[in-house]
């Protein structure tokens, strides 16, 4: 009963030495890993650095108690630190405590209304975020991470919202270039991108294991941090001559609910659902590409509420919004977590950074940072999907483009909804103009076909059109218009039967529609039938005058009404024989 | 070539003598019903009484050229005008100078819209009102017109732009309450419910033809202009005592071309798509019912040029937004007219009581306007529609209610977006959790139904799922979990075909879906099958690599695929015998 929804009652129950082992370890390693990303993610978001700190303490304790995932690592994620940077700039300069308080209101609406979402069952929302939109934002937003860290590799002003903006401001900017801020960053990016492409194959080739090399080459971040620091520090570099992360408060966050103002919960509803879509989303599917090579699973709608209470956990500790990260949960999956334990193990990892290491962070240089922010986002732009999914689907493709475009030039915000928009106007379109297919008998068979495509038997007096899409209010005069069209071309038909395999639903207006046709057709001494209405359709149907109004008769199947109206044809052609064939 | 833009030289070529007598016939009776209707429509617009005339002549002689109908007439409509009166009173002063204008802008904007809407024939756009949202729109639409014209009945203040407003108005002025204006109202009113309600049959009963007894019946309208004018005249009530309608100038209108300011015809591109839209939706659908009573055709992408440039003749004339409306377009059928030359006789009728008429309307008190608006708008009002739909649909009846308080509580313009928005997130929620049918064969058939419907006949190692919707990203996870759902139910499932007869399109989504189900069932040893792919879908799926990873196969029939997998059950199954039925 309550396991349902505190699944730690039920793996705690199994836990063992083995497992606490496995965990431990684990958790070391991404302890290690989310130091720098949890700083970075906060720079990026435009948060103090102890704020990500404080993101990647609590949270991750509330999802081990809430979350079905074995191995899920929760935190701060570039593209959500990007979006509430986008949500929090629009009231409040970054780096003010009004800025801060609003992310830390954010995080905890979105908290609530995931929570909401999961005890409601209403995790179908987020299905509305189809793969294209997601994965075309998810490669902008990447984009628009990059060029928005250009700034602090160069040591120069550049901010925007948008792609365009944040290119111009550093163009404007550029004769400010700090030489000191661009070397330091640039070694950073060599370092970082070493590890990433070289460091395992290096690894390899001098006899490491696999599993050994793997993570080490992962350690880049901790490896540029520790030298760039040093470096700083050894050289004198201080304060003026390169920007550096400088003192963070050294205590465990202390808890508190956020202060209130009506008007800006209100300001902030949109952007914290968008905030908690895309963050359930990402999380989902990382938690669901993890188990699966597990054969675990993982419940999505419990999953709402686990993400909820970590970022409602977040943002009453001091955090901002946090959801599943990819990267991170790959490497705990790698070091051999077991189970959500590993998760509150990290916890205690990082709350022993926030007390004992954040003076030896005090040199950090900011570029660094931005160094691992750009290594990590290049990885989530993918341009090559953009050509697969058009080969595939060419509306898929334009939704894909048209969130790529509109988040570079617009934003997070308004790319997101205009992916949705545009994804979902284009299905409704494609559904305006149905296909209609006639079809014939498949010779020596009882099956029908579309004439075009197969060699199928037809008749001249009883013409069988297949409707290919649900009957509704803006398809409904399409089908009357299609209907006429071939009655007028074909004096000779004499019956008509529309085949409702490919029906779901009729509305009102297609109601009607069939009610004119069938009235139309009446005068033009053509009877209409039915074949192959569902269940639900028929139970529409019987609730209406248009059955006891029909000129012809409902059948079962197609055969069944073509071999009742053309008795002739229908037996020869259970012969197969393709001469008989039209 | 050219008789598809112009209609008029495909009829004229035909016209005889007697056509010109049942046009001039019908002609005068629709010009003297049209005299008061289009002073009161100018009224309910918050225009001056000349613009009513004025968006009476030229719009019927445009509509006499380019339109299909041979009866439909054109002319101020009471829904019309009420929206023009909405957009126009956001941006200034009814009665003002500016306030007319922006109507006659908006004439001039909805006529470009619709001559390029049927250029482009995307006369579809307006399927997407369904029948529901504008009946429903009517209905609301309706209430708040009656409800506006109360001030005018009661001679006190009372304007709103929704129901709540106008009585809330008329409520604090209730004081200011003007006898002589209730008395001439009320008499008004009471002429007007008597012919509309028992003249016909008193007619009737003294031997007059149906057809003469229903038009005289229609002539009410005349009939309060002229009493209630008199008596305004006769006991010298003046401008002092009740609101009259005052010297209309009786010129003809001038041409020209309406003042421009980009930013006003920017503001006005959303009321004018309205306007447009529903007045083209109103067209079509009376023009459709009476076409089809003589078995005649309209061409619905003409229409729109047609209707497109009877509002750009009447901005350019000095008029507002018309449209077709449907009584006066019921008593021009009923009196006879043959062709659309009977619309350019009405429009010369109305020309010649413009230059001679106007003197004698002068002491017209505006409450026996007020008093025909609301006798004529209260049959708009349809409650047992609502009460019907409901009954058919759920859904198009939610759809339906929201439409008529969202009119009603928030205006015109807000009301049938939020109709049209709202009817289409129900269909898309009803899209994203699709019916799934398990299915069986119906025994002595190749047919295969739903097993909780039908005696079939089953498989424990081969279950076959009929999915009753397209695939895509909504419901693509939907189509997951009830996949899955199954196979944890029975573990004895060797085989599952999914019967694919009622999916139109897969989206990208849905195909990753499909791909992880198949990876899935591999896991749980279980084979994926397709049935019954339709052509359009069967090429979207060549194109990927699913069908090459497809751990089962791919059949033309689901009977293929349940004869191949089960043969003995199949076999069987040929003899109809309901004991093998499971």
């Amino acid at each position: 009963m309550y396991s349902k929804y505190f699944p730690i009652l039920e793996w705690s129950k199994s836990y063992t030495y083995k497992d606490f082992a496995d965990d431990s370890l684990a958790a070391i390693i991404v302890t290690i890993m989310l130091i720098p990303q949890s700083l970075a993610y906060a720079m990026l978001a435009g948060l103090p650095p102890e704020m990500g700190l404080y993101a990647s303490i609590i949270p991750l304790i509330l999802y081990a108690i809430f979350g079905t995932s074995k191995t899920l690592a929760v935190g701060p994620v570039a593209v959500i630190a990007l979006m509430t940077s986008a949500s929090c700039s629009q009231f409040a300069n970054p780096g003010s405590t009004d800025y801060a308080i609003l992310a830390i209101i954010l995080a905890v609406m979105s908290g609530m209304m995931l929570i909401i979402m999961g005890l409601l069952k209403l995790g179908f929302i987020a299905n509305f975020l189809s793969h294209p939109v997601i994965s075309g934002f998810i490669t902008a937003s990447g984009l628009i991470i990059a060029a928005s860290q250009l700034n602090h590799i160069f040591g120069i002003e550049g901010r925007g919202s948008n792609l365009f903006d944040i290119l111009l401001n550093l163009a404007q900017n550029f004769t400010d270039l700090n030489f000191h801020t661009l070397v330091i960053g640039t070694v950073a990016l060599i370092i970082l991108f070493w590890c990433k492409k070289k460091l395992k194959k290096f690894m390899l080739d001098k006899g490491s294991s696999p599993l050994v090399s793997d993570i080490v080459s992962r350690t880049g971040p901790v490896i540029a941090v520790v030298l760039t620091t040093l470096a700083v520090w050894l050289f004198g570099l201080g304060i003026n001559e390169v920007a550096i992360v400088g003192r963070i408060p050294d205590g465990l966050p202390s808890l508190g609910i956020p202060y209130f103002s009506f008007s800006i919960w209100v300001e902030l509803l949109a952007p914290a659902l968008l905030i908690s879509l895309v963050g359930y989303v990402e999380t989902v599917s990382v938690a669901q590409t993890l188990a699966s090579k597990r054969r675990q699973r993982i419940d999505p709608n419990q999953e709402l509420i686990a993400l909820g209470f970590s970022n409602l956990g977040s943002g009453t500790s001091g955090g901002f919004p946090v959801t599943g990260g990819f990267a991170r949960s790959v490497v705990n999956f790698d070091a051999g977590a077991k189970t959500p334990a590993a998760g509150a193990f990290t916890a205690i990892g990082i709350a022993f950074a926030t007390l004992f290491l954040t003076p030896f962070l005090f040199y950090l240089p900011k570029a660094t940072l931005a160094a691992t922010i750009i290594v990590a986002v290049l990885s989530l732009v993918d341009f090559k999907s953009v050509l697969r999914i058009f080969s595939y689907s060419k509306s898929d493709g334009v939704a894909m483009l048209c969130t790529i475009l509109s988040t570079l030039l617009m934003g997070v915000e308004i790319g997101i909804i205009s992916g949705v928009v545009i994804s979902l106007l284009m299905y409704l379109y494609r559904t305006s103009r149905p296909h209609i297919a006639r079809v014939g008998q498949v010779p020596g068979t009882q099956h029908f076909r579309n004439v075009n495509r197969h060699l199928v038997i037809t008749s001249e007096k009883v013409i069988s059109l297949r409707i290919d899409e649900s009957l509704y209010f803006p398809n409904a005069r399409f089908l009357e218009d299609s209907v006429y069209a071939y009655i007028g071309r074909e004096p000779e038909i004499k019956d008509m039967i529309l085949v409702f395999s490919a029906i779901n639903y009729l509305d009102a207006s297609a109601l009607e529609s069939l009610e004119a046709i069938n009235r139309r057709l009446a005068d033009a001494e053509v009877n209409l039938h039915f074949s192959e209405v569902k269940g639900p359709v028929m139970d529409q149907l019987q609730r209406t005058h248009l059955l006891a109004e029909l000129s012809g008769q409902v059948f079962l199947s197609q055969y069944d009404a073509f071999k009742t109206l053309e008795p002739e044809l229908s037996k020869k052609s259970l012969t197969p024989n393709k001469s008989q064939a039209s």
